[in-house]
């Protein structure tokens, strides 16, 4: 073993500049652990002239991979320069190259995991992404290692920090989305571009990954079903709050019976559940085990120095490895072909809220029409309308199946004491 | 690699029991795991003819610990017969007859961790205790693997799920101390003599294992300085309540400048502290470290299941190490002597309450001994009491050292004006 690891690192914005200041700051503590040194000693860039934030005075930029790829003292490639075609080339040559790789790239290991994970194996590398979801949450290790023993049924994740600020914006101070998209924009918790965030794609790519390494299926980001938070109103999370219900932004994995569901969508929480305690930027990740019971992994999603620790975690163990030359060997492949479950298999409690027509036994019309279709309800809120004679009406189901649920929607629009169906959202109870 | 490995049990108590069911359950899930078959060959029990819950048709039961420990088809030993003398002699035996061992028993790797790690490092062998602390919480692997790039500065843990119901019914329902212990002891949440639960023994065992493996530093059970819940008087949490505080009993553990502090003791906690959502017997463990900032591991803090995935979980990573021969590397000693701050540089908020005559200036009496010391108050609280021409006061000091409270508190009670002061509890705030 070398005195000295030697790392190629592919990027330098946010956590490139993160990874640099942690194993500066953190020399010590590293050497304590790995009994070596570690250090970066070439950086590709896009332009190396540029002003940077941490001290890069004995470290090589490049704007050429090769001087990476083919220096044969370089043992471990970092990846923290986004994007998914030229990463994917990157990580590619670096395994086939022996190189092992940290990458807290989500899009990527979302879209190519399973293929990058096999040239890994047949190059006898690691490949880790502890960074890939949910940063400086130690959720990946903690599902492959600390509950390795346990068969996990449903994995519920607050996995995108931009979108739960947002809604906790709207819940706590009555912001309308906008309001609150613009706040978070401004304090650099959302992009210029939010569509990533706000509709779902980024915490469907963060499933995706949870749920491989939760039931070890074979998920597709295909297999996510998606819904973002850009159509939510204000008034549902006002009605939510009478109802005792909080709304999150709530990737949900759910395996039963080898049957999968894998879904991002926005949903009310019971105040009882864990996850509603949790907010802000803030990330976490609930997971219900046959054996376990409850349990929750929660702390930053994002940020430059957060998302480094996890991908230097991954760094210590590829070290770790490479010193008793057993790299290459964590990976535990899929047991499971991912099969989805259908709409009769998914079941829910949810929440809805229609305008109804002023008209004497107009209500009626809707329990009855319910009560055919064996659905029960657990609360009810009406308020009448001012405007145009309507009443608004709110209702939360017991639980159903989805393909009852939706049936019940078409019928209620063709309802003529119906003025329209304003939203609904699925409901989550007290976690047990 | 034999096709199958044979693990001896020593205890078929409550968790022993659960490992026995969580293997049996879960062969397929532990075959996909490590490659070869898990089995329970044989257990150490006190009594073999007692009725078992568990299903025990293939397994030899047996009162000789030598049966176990000189049966060399036997690789791993699993310890959850709890004690502390036995335990270790048996636990030394087996890592000195070159057998990996898990072990849930808190009390003795509280005492004797580093000298069992010693012995085990020795003989190449695994010692693994992620069981001793929260239960089904992976935290051990959590702190050395998951956060191992960070520096940890502090931690504070819900540990002991006891004292937390009781907290919890006290908080929400008003129940006396008396009445909350007696609904945990016919709930099975608190033992007939509950003192080392009560009286903050159980929590200090896993603080000092928390805190070794958060700081690298050497910690002994005597280090940890120990307050319990049974003086709590439910007045204090209702006005903690008007105050926006919640108490819990709280371990922790503040490594600074290379000194100490662990502690376990009822602390009032800021609403918004993340450790407030933690109620009934649940555990937590919230973890600041210099990068990743807060996070925090949440679950079942006992129970038969919850901790067999705890012991289970060692056992895999145990065998996963036997397959690539390289058990008896993954313990990382300490960097640190366990050097314990001095009151002068233990700093904290205080609430305290006292009993005030009820005369003409009595308050600013008051104010001008904690002005004289510098301390200055965030919170007041005022309330005449109808017995006694005396009136209740209640303070939360700004961050003050122990040092300097103390000494406030010494002056308070010398005070003619002073009746009696009632109470005083540690402050935290948000968790920032």
């Amino acid at each position: 073993m070398k005195n000295s690891v030697s790392i190629g690192l592919f990027g330098l914005g946010t956590v490139g500049s993160g990874v640099i200041q942690l194993i500066q700051n953190h020399q010590e503590e590293l050497f304590h652990q790995v009994g070596c040194d570690v250090k970066v000693k070439t950086v590709l860039v896009r332009d190396i002239e540029k002003d940077r934030d941490v001290q890069i005075a004995d470290i090589e930029l490049t704007t050429d991979p090769d001087k990476i790829l083919q220096d044969p003292e370089i043992d471990i490639i970092i990846e923290v320069m986004g994007g998914v075609e030229e990463a994917r080339q990157h990580i590619t040559d670096a395994l086939n190259a022996k190189k092992h790789v940290a990458t807290a790239n989500k899009d990527l290991i979302a879209l190519y995991g399973p293929e990058l994970q096999q040239i890994a194996t047949e190059n006898s590398c690691d490949l880790f992404y502890e960074a890939s979801v949910a940063g400086g949450v130690p959720i990946l290790r903690g599902l492959s290692d600390g509950l390795v023993s346990d068969r996990i049924q449903k994995l519920m994740g607050i996995v995108n920090g931009t979108t739960n600020y947002i809604l906790t914006k709207m819940d706590e101070d009555g912001f309308s989305y906008e309001k609150a998209l613009k706040e978070a924009q401004d304090l650099g918790f959302a992009e210029a571009d939010p569509t990533a965030d706000v509709e779902g794609l980024d915490a469907a790519r963060k499933m995706a990954i949870l749920a491989r390494l939760a039931f070890f299926t074979n998920v597709e980001l295909d297999d996510v079903e998606v819904n973002g938070i850009s159509q939510v109103a204000v008034e549902d999370l006002n009605y939510g709050k009478k109802l005792g219900l909080t709304m999150k932004l709530i990737g949900l994995a759910h395996f039963e019976n080898q049957q999968l569901e894998v879904s991002v969508q926005p949903t009310f929480l019971a105040k009882s559940h864990p996850l509603t305690a949790v907010k802000n930027e803030y990330n976490a990740i609930y997971v219900n085990g046959e054996a376990v019971g409850e349990t929750m992994f929660y702390g930053p999603g994002a940020g430059s120095l957060p998302t480094a620790t996890a991908v230097m975690s991954d760094v210590v163990a590829i070290i770790k490895n490479m010193r008793l030359g057993v790299n290459g060997h964590s990976f535990v492949g899929p047991r499971f072909e991912g099969v989805l479950k259908t709409a009769d298999q998914r079941y829910s409690q949810y929440y809805f809220r229609l305008h109804l027509k002023d008209e004497v036994g107009a209500f009626s019309k809707i329990t009855s029409l319910f009560n055919e279709l064996g659905i029960s309800f657990e609360q009810i809120l009406q308020t009448p309308l001012s405007k145009d004679e309507l009443a608004e009406i709110i209702i939360v189901t017991h639980t159903v199946s989805l393909e009852n649920f939706q049936t019940a929607l078409m019928k209620l629009r063709d309802l003529p004491v119906v003025d329209d169906v304003i939203s609904y959202y699925r409901v989550e109870g007290d976690g047990k």
